[in-house]
């Protein structure tokens, strides 16, 4: 694969500007986290520490923070989604409700989403021009579904796109690590919440590692 | 994993209408795939001969042949992919030329696409509707980035979703099996080229596997 | 301008089946309508009684009612439609409420746009797919702006559009004229609110004018 | 309509960048042009004169020019556009070749589109994007159809709208007036050539007429 993996030539860091940054926290969820939830991931609770702690760095230093909300219409005659996958978050039950775990501001954004991707038919793309972002860490559940979409999509859109592999969890360990590779070698950056914490504590660029691949 | 991955009621066969589906052929452009290509996959030639009997076999019942052609303006200023990986398939270089072994027809259709997606700014969604088409059978390289983010987003905007795995190639064995089970469980159904030609031949509706996973 | 505007052969009727047909109420807000709004156009009140005639028809012929509500975020640092219009339908205050004197139901639709036409940046797409609509009755304020901004998407998405002129509001007699010339040209059927309901009363096919240009 | 019509406090003059700016002529093709084209609107000779003198001061001073083309895959099966208006600018045909009085060179770009407007199921945006661009001229026509549709995405999308309306024609007398008067108003800056060239070529702002109403 060595010919079709080869890199252009890519940075070894990249500098973080808080106030033109958003976090992307995707689907940490009733339905998807807590027990008694429609479609629960076992485990997500490793995850709301190392978040917690890039939600409030960012928030701190002056990034937005968005909470994207997988939500489906009871009124809808045939959910697309529904035809895959079992029927989940819909509007108007505690199974949409970001998990209280998580450090949430009334500040903070809500963007709901009807699909995978935070960006499919939603105001997100037109909310962070608005907010004259231009670069996205996006993290929660699950990597190689709604996260990744996402990823594709802000890609596409033109955002510089982070993800803190620590504070996202796929359904498998596979999933997890072929999805990092993907978003490291074709998408974005993939790092930790430490590298990004401290970079943005440090006025520090964060270091990108070399081929950047998981 | 059990939990999360709990299908919906799904069925165990699934009919192909010819008439309203076309067949999406990915970059299998000269870049990608011919030696002294500028991101040169090795092993393309797998993949011909089951692509070319998909082809021609729903050509033959009324399908329609879609080729989409990665292409980059070369007046870009900066070409966002380009940040990311090596030039490539640059417009009037002979590099975007679909490769000569698959079956071409003067009624085939070309998209155009700027970015991993046969979807994104691209006509490839009205081209489909004007043809009256509710179904895609997709294939092409490599199968983890442009045959995946094309799989999403035919997925988000309603088609039903096949590919035949044997006529999609990865950039790695890991890649190739974590993309395939992902369609299979969140975006379509993971077939074969026999499977899909035998199908269209006799009329009988395609098998889908049990859980569909790879 | 005879030769530009030949028509293509047009039909004479239209059939409207109701329960794949969706009603969208556009910007019926505090905001454009009530005394003390952000931005009154005087003179609504003259729409309510037709709006309200072809919601209850529809909504009982099974049709789909969807509130379009313009609601700008107020955490925005540079709202795009505001350098060019006055600030407006701000989320979260009593301006971005329909107007009481509209029936409404609890199964009503509410979709949230940020700019002026009600598919942009939003879910009205993919929330009419669910609702397996493909036709929409398009009406409220104002006929030159966002009535018109929708119309032109609903049509470039494939809906069949007819828009009842008697419950549309323009900021001018010469725009109303104008886009409803347009509209009936270029992307729809203008007729009326009597005419509608009684297609739907009757099941008899609307009618549609000759050349159908006001 | 005093009320309604209140502006934002608005700049009474606006640099252009040409370096981040484009010129988007629209339709000027053979089937809406020539004698003998498929839908001739009459009189397009005055636009030309203009029309030149804008392409050429801007491209002089660094801007990209796009030429946008409406063509219609001849193997649609059914044409949204033509249930509407007669069968015009087929792919392949000579009808959807741009006017050989207007100044085009090898640098300058051509965006395909199936729609009235150049930014639905185009690569317009991304392409712009690449470019480095965020102020767009948009001349061409009609005024009320297709340029008027591509200046409401064209706004939504972000970018500042300037219109030179000695650029455009429409399909009417009030036609014309009532577009310029909704662009100026809601959506952008309407001027003429001779403004346009002579702010170029100044290097000094474009004034902005009070109100910018026609």
């Amino acid at each position: 694969m060595v010919h079709f993996s080869a890199y252009h030539e890519t940075a070894s860091e990249i500098a973080i500007r808080p106030t033109s940054t958003a976090v992307l926290v995707i689907d940490m969820l009733a339905d998807f986290c807590l027990p008694g939830g429609a479609m629960v991931l076992p485990g997500y609770e490793a995850l709301v520490g190392p978040q917690n702690e890039v939600i409030r760095a960012l928030r701190n230093a002056g990034a937005v923070i968005v909470f994207i909300v997988d939500a489906h219409r009871p009124q809808a005659r045939r959910d697309r989604e529904f035809l895959k996958r079992m029927p989940h978050c819909i509007e108007g039950t505690p199974g949409v409700q970001v998990i209280p775990e998580l450090d949430q501001s009334p500040s903070d954004i809500t963007v709901i989403k009807r699909r995978y991707s935070g960006f499919f038919n939603t105001d997100l793309d037109v909310t962070l021009r608005d907010m004259m972002v231009d670069t996205v860490i996006v993290m929660g559940v699950v990597t190689n579904i709604c996260v990744r979409s996402t990823v594709h999509d802000a890609f596409f859109h033109g955002y510089t796109v982070i993800v803190p592999q620590d504070c996202c969890a796929a359904t498998g360990p596979r999933e997890q690590a072929s999805t990092l590779h993907d978003i490291s070698t074709h998408f974005g950056v993939v790092s930790d919440a430490r590298s990004i914490v401290e970079s943005i504590c440090t006025c520090k660029p964060l270091p990108v590692q070399d081929g950047n691949s998981f």
